[in-house]
């Protein structure tokens, strides 16, 4: 299985690729897209799906998993991460990819093993755990740290959906 | 000129051309797009995106005019209405449309002469300009007096480009 990790962001959004499954997973790419606050809207939201729509077709990942946006950020801030949330979840939805979505306490839960992990911990066990030494940028590590809570949570929606349907 | 006008938004999006310049305008077509909120969010979006992108490819518009949107609007509300946003502006700049963002205050001083006019007026104003007499959506309205209030300020604004160019 392989998993596209998204912390989305207008100015940064990180992204990470990796496949495998819950007992071991491998580290295929990571980048974190930056655009410029002096390029017009809509050239920063085309490139983030030009890039993200590159990703797409040329891994073909089995699923999206996008940081969920906490909302007590101020208004302003969450409609520019909105719109580019708009234009990732639209890429996603062309390529025919499920987005699935997980709370940062969910991936701090996932890798550290407690939602009150520190950002260094998190960055850590992704380092640990797809083998990676170079020290990268945050965006993408908190990408690669979706993907992996992802590979590590879908075997038991996959069970819970098995259950739901009997 | 013809002018596509855009009031955003995730539930209802209204979508309005008009065809013309300052003296005269022509109603071209209105329309109120609604996603139902039991849609999942990438599908949402992909309906505004293909709907849009299908407008400007049939009509080919010199220009969109959206609103900008006011961030006195809680958080939840401004991250939605960003994910709509932002397939809207991915749609234009993808067609090449150049993009103008017009405040609620200079539509009604546009259209009724003062920015604390009713939306009634405003209503009112663009049935009586284009000569539609039926009633229609109030997104749908909005749209259309966001192009009527760029068909009367285009030739300001490029007039303004010509003496700052010079």
């Amino acid at each position: 299985m392989i998993v596209l990790g998204i912390d989305p962001g207008l100015a940064n959004l990180g992204l990470g690729l990796v496949e495998g499954d819950v007992r071991k997973a491998r580290h295929l790419y990571h980048v974190c897209l930056t655009t410029e606050s002096a390029w017009i809207m809509p050239r920063r939201l085309q490139y983030i799906h030009e890039e993200v729509s590159r990703l797409l077709a040329e891994y073909r990942p089995d699923a999206v998993a996008i940081e969920d946006q906490i909302l007590r950020k101020q208004a302003d801030v969450a409609f520019k991460v909105g719109q580019a949330f708009g234009v990732v979840q639209l890429a996603c939805a062309q390529a025919g990819v499920p987005v699935h979505t997980y709370g940062p306490m969910q991936v701090k839960r996932s890798l550290v093993g407690t939602g009150r992990a520190e950002k260094e911990q998190v960055i850590y066990m992704v380092k640990a755990s797809l083998g990676v030494r170079e020290l990268f940028n945050n965006h993408a590590a908190d990408a690669l740290a979706l993907a992996l809570t992802h590979l590590a949570s879908a075997p038991m929606q996959a069970r819970a959906a098995g259950l739901a349907l009997r």
